[in-house]
């Protein structure tokens, strides 16, 4: 096994409890706005755009288009379907720009900050360059760098977010390891050469989670969180 | 005059000092190896290979090529007109890295941690990613984001090394504030739309320095170190 010297972190779920934030988001428009939206419902039929929308990009049936924009077409649609009509712009990009305000797990950043010690920590998620960067200074998440969608032009798990990625850090993928709640993308990682690291989150879905609940293959690690991962990767408090 | 909201740093003399950090590694090779390079002039003449070797890259002579790779060219002519022929690629490998060592003038870190409270602080360098990512490990300088050459293929003063950098930000150029040492790098953002900052590093040519000893144009700052910068920007210690 090669020497570990950057770690590559998915974001969505795996650092940041993207759904909880959305309810959380929506709830205080629910009360400014006396609506009744069922924000669980709608963070959900959101999260549910998400792949498809990101396939059109990777089957290349459109051009390259940042996730902010994705989401933006994907909320569009669904407040029509919510029946909201009367918000203004600023009002739709406010929201749209939740997902540049999502909170993360209570463990995230103490774990970074341990990890980051000893590696380099960068993202390598399907998030812009700007809603990765907002969120990190919103949290005081650590990164040394943001890597994946934007920056390789390529959505995961397209072998390119993680060959490119490993790349840009001027490292074999050998010497990177992949950290995420998502048992598919440690299983692409690992095709493209990198080392794997699981951190369940069993919680992501909220109560219709229906996977990722345990490691489903060999990994390098498998932690119940990124203090444990500290832990393993020789990083303590 | 637009809300400063990212601020680009250039990093070569403008964040480290190059030159000394080079004849510093050059003179431990010296010690090690019984040598007698005047390191200051090997470093003055790999320094001057800097800009004809990207300017290849700009014309489109040559197809996108990272610093690094550049760097390691010049290297190996120098290394033939010093005499320098019986090291290791791996001899020759570490000192081509030097660059992803280079030292930050003393005010560096400290202005960065505090300007990073209010803004988002990123690079907007002619280096590669790991070259940057790999200093900013070995010194501590706390980047939010590396940005410039490589994410955008194009090398300042080129536009699109500025433009697609704050279009990755998700930024209007206006409101990005370039911080450089070189009034042509202050120019070219400018005429991007960017606010300006001039730092004077009068001393990044050593004796020979002929240029930028001051701000020679009107700049939205003109400071005399990263804390002063602070100090001007509403960051205090």
């Amino acid at each position: 096994m090669k020497q570990i010297q950057a770690l590559l972190f998915d974001v969505f779920g795996t650092v940041v409890d993207w759904r909880t934030s959305i309810i959380d988001e929506g709830r205080v428009i629910n009360q400014q706005q006396g609506l009744e939206v069922d924000w669980a419902e709608f963070a959900d039929a959101w999260r549910a755009m998400y792949q498809p929308s990101m396939e059109k990009v990777r089957t290349g049936k459109r051009p390259w288009t940042i996730l902010d924009h994705l989401h933006r077409e994907s909320l569009d649609k669904l407040l029509i379907d919510y029946g909201i009509s009367n918000w203004s712009e600023e009002q739709i990009e406010y929201l749209n720009r939740a997902w540049h305000r999502l909170k993360p797990w209570s463990d995230a950043v103490e774990g970074l900050t341990r990890l980051k010690r000893k590696f380099i920590i960068a993202t390598c998620s399907n998030g812009n360059v700007a809603l990765i960067v907002n969120m990190a200074k919103h949290s005081g998440l650590p990164w040394d760098m943001v890597l994946g969608a934007e920056v390789t032009r390529h959505y995961k798990p397209q072998d390119e977010a993680y060959l490119e990625s490993a790349r840009m850090l001027g490292l074999d993928p050998e010497h990177c390891c992949m950290v995420a709640a998502h048992n598919s993308d440690l299983v692409a990682a690992s095709r493209n050469g990198m080392q794997t690291a699981f951190v369940a989150r069993p919680t992501e879905y909220g109560p219709n989670q229906d996977k990722d609940f345990s490691a489903e293959n060999e990994y390098t690690h498998v932690a119940r969180s990124f203090l444990d991962l500290a832990d393993q990767m020789g990083c303590p408090p």
